[in-house]
Order: C-alpha cells, then structure tokens, then sequence
C-alpha cells in the first residue's frame, strides 16, 4: 500500500484530518513522570497520549528535536514510541532533512529504512538530488519545507524571484507538483497555518498535493481560515497538525483525558469546515 | 574561549585548514572490523584515524546521517567519535538542521548542550529565527549553508531574487554578514567546491566569514582553484573538508597509515596556495 492510501484509510476510519505532534518536554510532564529515567518517562508519556488520542488521530508526528535535545536516551523512546503506534497509523518524522547524495541516501536508510517511519519531513534548498533518495521509496511520503510560519521565513521564502517575480516559496511548490509526477513517493508540502492567505496561494497551485499544517493551536494559527484554504476539492488533502495544544492541554494527573478531548474538539473544529465544503460542494 | 579561537589555534598548531569528514561505511571498513557490533567497529575505525590525522586536522566534522543509517547503535558511536577528538580540535557536527522556535532551540540543547559539539551546519531556508537559537551559544559555531556542489543545487540557490537580480545563495552570503554581527556565536558558510567561481562572488562579499568547503574530493572539486578562490585575505578562514578521500584512502589492514598520508597531502596542496597568496600579498 502506498503512503496516500494508508493515509487516506486512517482518514477515512478516524473520518479525522488531525495529526497529533508528539514532542516530549519533560518538565511539562505529569509528577509521576519524574521518577522515570528521560527514556522511560517519554515512550510512557507518549503511548498515553497515543491511547487516548488514537481514534481521532489519522497521524501522528514526532519531532527529532525533542527527542535529540535528550541524547542517546531520548531517541531510544523515540524509536519506543514508533512502535507505540497503532499500524493502521502512519508515523511522520519531522525532521526538516536537506542533505546531498550519499549523505541523503544515509538518512533514507536511517528514517525509513532502519527507523521505519512511513514519511518525513524535508528541506528543499538544496533540489531536487538531495530529495531523490526519499522520493524513490515507493511506500513512502515525503513532505517538502514550502512556507514556515514564523517571522524569520520571510527572510528567503518570500523573495521574488526570476522573470515571473514569483515568491521562492511558490517554487517550491510548483517544483514539488513535478516531484510528484516524476517519483514513486506520495510528496506533499508543509505550509505554516499563520499565513493563511499564501496557504491558499499554495492549494491554488498544488491542487492535489497533501498539504501538512503545522502550527495549530500552540503557534496561534487561526484552525477555520487555515483549513478552509489548505482542502483539497475533495475536502481531504491536509493534515491538521497539533502538538503542545493536545500533549499539553491538561498538565496534571488527567493529562491523557485532556488530551483526547482536545484531538476531539480540534478534529470537529476541522471537520465542521470539511462538511461545509463539502455542502457547498454538492450544491454547485 | 570563542570557536573562532580555538579554530584559529588549531589551525595555527597543525600550519592546516584541513577537515578531516567521518562518514561511516561500515561496508567500507577493513575486514577486521567486520566481527564488531556496529557501534564498535564505526568508534574504533573512527579512533584510528583520529589518531592518525590528528597532526593534520584542524576540525573534524562527523555527518549525522552516517550515523543514524545504523539506528541508536550508530548514534552511540556518534557520541563516542566526538569524545575521540583531542580537547584542542573543534568538532563541527554536520546535520543541516532548520527548524522554528521552540524545536531549534531543543535542537541547539541537543547537538550544543547534551551533545557537546562545537559547531554545526544550519538550513538557512527557514530564515533568521529559525538560527537564533545556535547562534546565541557566543563559544560555538554556525555554518550557514549557502551554495552546495550538487547539480539539483541550481533549483532554488540560483535563482535571481528581488530588484537586485542577486541569486539567492547571495541573500544568504549577506544575511550571515548580518548574522555575524548581531549573535555572539560565529557565524561561517557552507559552500561546495565545485563551483569554484561562486565561491569567489561569496568571499567577495563575505570577506570575513570563515567558509567549510566540503566536497573536496569525493566530489571532485578542484582543490587548488577553490583554495584560492576560498581563502580570507589572512590566507586563513577556510576549511577544506574532506571525507572519504582520507577515510577510505586505503581499503585494507592499512587504512590508518594510508588516511595519515592523504591528509597530509590534503594540508600541503592547501598549503601551497595559502603560501603563494601571502608571498603576493607581502610584495603588495
């Protein structure tokens, strides 16, 4: 099965847009966490989150950093918690890799190869040779670095470029539509969800591609503005992604309780804009 | 002590701007080696050549996609090379990360803090906030990447940008200019050797920064044509990285001797351009 359709199987099962980021702070871990070794207490945390969000999840999405920033032992309960997902669920490691040749044939075999996960996150500054080792994995997804959220990504990403004085970031997404069609990879793009004005700019000219929204919640993103123009046609193609909102909405002994109510609330938030479209769809 | 410090004192130890790279190919080790677990057999190949480049090295500069290839095993060995680098050469950790606020932030505790390496190369794509993080360490080093030496390179980083018509990796040559002065840490670029003719536009206009050049070598850059294209007006403020081309100059029992020759011959070929300049500058 390829990555689109397993994605589009775990949206269909959850009827759910929501990705649930997974990056561990220890220090906004319940007490009882804090007898545990970093290793210990992260892979724990984070298969209560998973238990208690699995059914309104059709991701889930760990970034390195969080994992890194706790050495040998955080990534050992990042490699826990791969396995603590469900399998009917892809896994998306956030990693925003960018490197060249035999370096990103490297991390090919480390992330989908070793690590097993089933999508990543990529950096295009460096074209398309530094994707191709993912692209090529057939089973896969890769998602390619489009326009980030924060204050700084206007510092490249907008500038005009060449004759048409596009933007750098609307490159990228007209480079990405032809990565799609050249390799077996599902690839899809990641667009912050503050500028909900150039996502719209984005779905305009990626059509089909699936669209990874970051910045829900924690990032202050507005969810409606941002999901009504990140749809597909199909009122699919986006995933809703939300970390500290959700691992974080309680901080007490009920963290997994307020956990999955808040993958509930925010998939029905997205799904009230999905049915809408979809109306409005089935009328015209 | 600053990074530039102690690069400087390392350079000026060894009379060398050579990079010793440690990307491990375990399939590329000699026979010996083949009965370890691969944590063992990646510290003890890394070890020996440490041992025997380390007259000439003023860096090392270990990629992180070698290492996570082989899961936490090549992570553990990771760790384990950084400790094998005697106290007096720095260690730039090469994983061209990017990423936003809080996640760059547990990035830069990661690879500075738990990790202890003393520079690492950065994605610039994100923009400036992205980078803050690494750059307020004021006793590391950030390598922007600026121009890389594969043919996919051309997709964004040539592109002509704004009312100026500068290409892109320009913008990012004076961003870093800007960056040097507003963060303690120091700031360098990355660019490949295979162009050697934009590696002169970028010195030009960042005659300050000191620039890794890796792909010497493996990548068949011209060496002595981008030594001198590359070099600081102090005939000083590069770093001529190179990987397999010392690691793998040998392929059998004697692969330390044979890594001890090609870094030495590595330092001498830089040397002589560094001479000629300054025997030019000095008649000037």
């Amino acid at each position: 099965m390829t990555f689109t359709e397993r994605l589009a199987q775990a949206v269909s099962s959850r009827n759910s847009l929501v990705c649930v980021g997974l990056d561990p702070d220890i220090t906004r871990f319940p007490r009882r966490f804090r007898e545990m070794t970093p290793r210990e207490a992260i892979a724990t945390f984070n298969r209560e989150v998973i238990a208690a969000t699995a059914e309104f999840a059709c991701c889930y999405k760990p970034n390195l950093a969080f994992y890194a920033q706790y050495g040998l032992d955080g990534l050992a309960s990042l490699l826990d918690t791969r396995k603590a997902v469900p399998a009917d669920i892809p896994v998306l490691l956030d990693a925003k890799v960018g490197d060249i040749g035999s370096t990103a044939t490297a991390y090919a075999r480390g992330y989908f190869g070793e690590w097993g996960f089933d999508a990543i996150t990529v950096n295009p500054y460096m074209g398309e040779d530094t994707l191709a080792p993912f692209l090529s994995y057939s089973d896969r997804g890769v998602f390619v670095v489009c326009r980030t959220s924060n204050p700084g990504s206007g510092d490249f990403q907008s500038l005009t470029t060449g004759d048409t004085g596009e933007p750098l970031f609307m490159r990228v997404s007209s480079r990405a539509n032809q990565w799609q069609k050249d390799y077996p990879a599902q690839v899809g793009l990641v667009v912050g969800a503050t500028y909900p004005t150039e996502l719209g700019q984005v779905r305009a000219n990626s059509p089909d591609l699936p669209i990874l929204l970051p910045g829900v919640g924690a990032q202050a993103g507005e969810i409606e503005e941002s999901v009504e123009n990140g749809l597909r046609g199909d009122s699919a193609g986006l995933l809703v992604s939300s970390s500290r909102g959700i691992t974080y909405a309680g901080g007490g002994p009920d963290f997994a309780d307020r956990a999955h109510d808040a993958a509930r609330i925010l998939r029905e938030r997205v799904n009230s804009v999905r049915d809408a479209k979809t109306a409005r769809t089935d009328l015209a």
